[in-house]
């Protein structure tokens, strides 16, 4: 299947990713619908015009007619809504999701999938401090990395039509990469930065900080205002690699202590210069 | 003393602060001269009409002459200079510094100021991430915090002219906060967050994390290219405030760490949400 202007696209999820895809795929001239679970989130697309019809709960016919379903809900719920439904899903149909967790969703999605569909899983790196479709926008694209994850069941056609599906919505950059790669680079840039943002807030509780606050710990905290559930779900699902994660981080934040105690200031100086080579890499312009 | 235009103005180290300083003092109709190293900063800052006239090494004529000296300099580097050339500074001087770390400071070069000159010592929390008089702007000052770090030893009257300074030189907010407080709030707010920064720049040295790379990631670690001579000082010039400042952290994210290894989803939870109520207070518009 290629991706065509003529193909039936569901999305599954109606909230603040959801309905960013909805935006950008309909004003590219898909005809989008959509299954959600409130019906002032369908209402609000739909006055939007960023949805052809949408309803809430599971529709046989949508799901039936769809050629592109994804799914934009939290993993688990993907997880169960494929054991509730998968005989509803059509033979043809190409199915693909936004979760930020691959190796506890991907095979157990490819399990379920019924013969002659096919799951081929994506990572949007892509958000806002905010959630719900109110907050959608096809700008959150722009700058941001597309992740296809295929595995060995996937087929080529398949993984061809989700990096176009990335290049229509807009992203900047489209990879292809490993569950279990993409779950220990998840952990480690993603998952590990917001569990250290949301330590460093859990430090301290002195009312006056605010009035101290240089643009350094802004930085370091700008991500610490997170959305619970959600969260702990990525957290939980990803949860050995992300501990392995942390570990190597105790580790390392242990030799800077050590070093400053003991006054190896060789040790700390070259630290320092090994971080300030490695962040200029982060600097160049991206292609 | 008052700081009116009449008032001569010696900034010892013309670096990337002390240039701005300059820049800001001399637009203000000041005219402000410079001891520094380098002839070439000097020349630069002649070229640029930042200055009114410099010199490299120690002036006797300047120092006598000027009402108020301002030390851009190294911490070290503030007690050695003030060991060695204190004789030079005439009764009525006033004296302030830049540096970042104040228990070390303050007390010793009180202690050396000759009878009649007074150091009341401040923390401009401004910054770039360049350095040198080259790069030097009064931009810097205009979102930033102004600390005036005030002992049992100083008067009124050289605290307000301090105070009066940082309204000059353009920064949003100015505030009182002794030296031990200051410490630790450094310790905490900046001299912690760059721990971090370099320790997570220090954990991973894939070449392609570059690819994967989404905001949070560049926001932790956008203060990792740091200048080691420099930081190693101020880290090492509060190294018992900041240890125990990593120790807190440590403990808070190792019982995150304990929280997602046993599955007490609870305490994971309990902390997200305490992270998010607490940065909101970050979020407000500051007077």
């Amino acid at each position: 299947m290629k991706l065509t202007k003529d193909k039936k696209i569901l999305i599954v999820g109606l909230g603040l990713l959801g309905g960013s895809y909805a935006m950008a795929l309909t004003k590219k001239g898909y005809t989008v619908k959509a299954l959600t679970r409130s019906q002032s989130s369908i209402d609000y697309a739909l006055d939007a015009g960023i949805i052809a019809a949408g309803k809430t709960g599971v529709d046989a016919d949508m799901i039936a007619e769809a050629d592109l379903i994804i799914f934009s809900v939290y993993p688990r719920v993907l997880i169960e809504w494929m054991e509730a439904n998968r005989n509803l899903i059509k033979p043809g149909t190409v199915i693909t999701d936004v979760t930020g967790v691959k190796g506890y969703t991907v095979y157990r999605i490819q399990s379920l999938i019924p013969e002659g569909a096919e799951f081929i899983s994506a990572h949007p790196m892509a958000g806002r401090e905010c959630l719900g479709v109110q907050n959608a926008t096809d700008e959150i694209f722009k700058k941001a990395n597309y992740l296809v994850v295929p595995t060995e069941k996937n087929t080529e056609e398949a993984i061809l039509l989700c990096e176009e599906l990335g290049r229509e919505l807009g992203f900047a950059r489209i990879s292809r990469i490993s569950p279990e790669r993409h779950d220990e680079m998840i952990a480690f840039l993603s998952q590990l930065t917001h569990a250290i943002a949301v330590t460093l807030m859990c430090c301290n509780d002195s009312p006056d900080l605010v009035d101290y606050t240089g643009d350094s710990f802004r930085d370091l905290t700008r991500i610490a205002k997170i959305d619970d559930a959600m969260w702990n779900e990525l957290f939980m699902c990803n949860r050995d690699e992300l501990a392995r994660q942390m570990d190597v981080f105790s580790e390392t934040f242990e030799k800077m202590r050590r070093a400053l105690k003991e006054g190896d200031t060789t040790t700390m100086r070259q630290m320092m210069r090994t971080s300030t080579e490695r962040r200029k890499l982060f600097d160049k312009p991206q292609n």
